[in-house]
């Protein structure tokens, strides 16, 4: 039977965001999550904009017993019917997926759901008990998700994380993260950094991770 | 409370399929499927390939209690957490969504599960039990399924009915089906009719409905 990670336990210090494009298909994937895993990777977050259902969920196949054995939190992007198939730790949507609310309804009261957040506003309007965690920025632009908004800059998410007063959530800074910029971003407050080109188009995914992760400790 | 349509009682004999974008967004929708409801259309499925699932679901909310109180059948194409979220009467996937047998699994046992073929090797893979109904085609190529594959034709339509003696199950004609040729697509003995264009891109789609009823109905 599958162990659920307990959303009480949640760590999401480095949260691996896969970009399929990026690791080259479903077996690059899977050995770019062992190898980030091996390197310290707290939570893996499958992503596939644009792929068709059938895809997504294979992929989603091949990385569940991966994760589980290894107790790592295994998240869908936007797919709650994926999620369920495959019986994930959670699910993760952004501003134009399925409203956060309907998703802790379909997931039931055990599983993780998080929510990409670029302003307050986006923030307040998390009902309570909905969500685990937001997905905080763009950091700065990214190319992985054009879509993400403006960047909020160092600055920016500083003063934002005073919501956290408000409604606390546990927050995961996103947005072009990588060796460069991890620790002024943990600087700021976070609870963690999610990575994608950092991790997945790294040549030693194990070592981008294991560097990542002795910021994220230090 | 929810009065699901019953599968037992499920009539596929003309079958409506939305474009979002041909009726002119969800506001088009609701007045087509309005229009085409009064005009005799039996079942009315959701299809919006590449829209974000917030939009999706904004949609299905607006024409869930339109077809609700004219008890007919609301089918959500491919999002399986879609129709959960809104209870809808039933799932309509491809060949690239999520397997018919996973989708009969998520969504139970009394809601309506179609799936689309187009050879006799996707019909024999359908197991006893998972479906109730087949997208059979495409009959004609069509504008608004270009990845169908290969039009069955008439002739090609009507040799692969021998499959229901093998596999029974309800038939739904599908591609590039209109006035002009829903009789002759209807002799070959499929239990019912697809349309897209020809009701949601008519000037007209309660008269359009109720000249192809009658073809069914003669």
């Amino acid at each position: 039977m599958n162990r659920t990670v307990p959303r009480a336990a949640l760590d999401v210090s480095l949260y691996l965001v896969l970009d399929p494009d990026m690791c080259g298909g479903v077996a690059g994937m899977v050995r770019v999550t062992e190898a980030a895993i091996a390197g310290g990777v707290t939570v893996v977050q499958l992503r596939a904009i644009g792929w068709r259902k059938r895809a997504f969920w294979d992929a989603a196949c091949a990385l569940k017993p991966l994760c589980q054995s290894r107790q790592v939190p295994l998240i869908i992007n936007d797919h709650v019917d994926v999620a369920l198939a495959v019986d994930a730790d959670g699910v993760h949507v952004g501003q134009q997926d399925l409203p956060a609310k309907e998703v802790r309804r379909l997931l039931g009261e055990t599983k993780i759901v998080g929510v990409s957040v670029s302003n307050a506003q986006q923030w307040r309007d998390i009902e309570p008990g909905v969500a685990d965690y937001i997905g905080l920025g763009p950091v700065e632009l990214t190319a992985t998700k054009p879509e993400a908004g403006p960047a909020l800059g160092i600055d920016g998410l500083r003063a934002l994380l005073a919501m956290k007063k408000e409604i606390p959530l546990s927050v995961v800074a996103i947005g072009s993260i990588n060796a460069h910029n991890a620790r002024a971003v943990m600087e700021t407050g976070v609870d963690g950094i999610a990575v994608v080109s950092a991790i997945c188009a790294s040549e030693a995914p194990e070592e981008a991770a294991r560097a990542l992760s002795e910021v994220i400790g230090s």
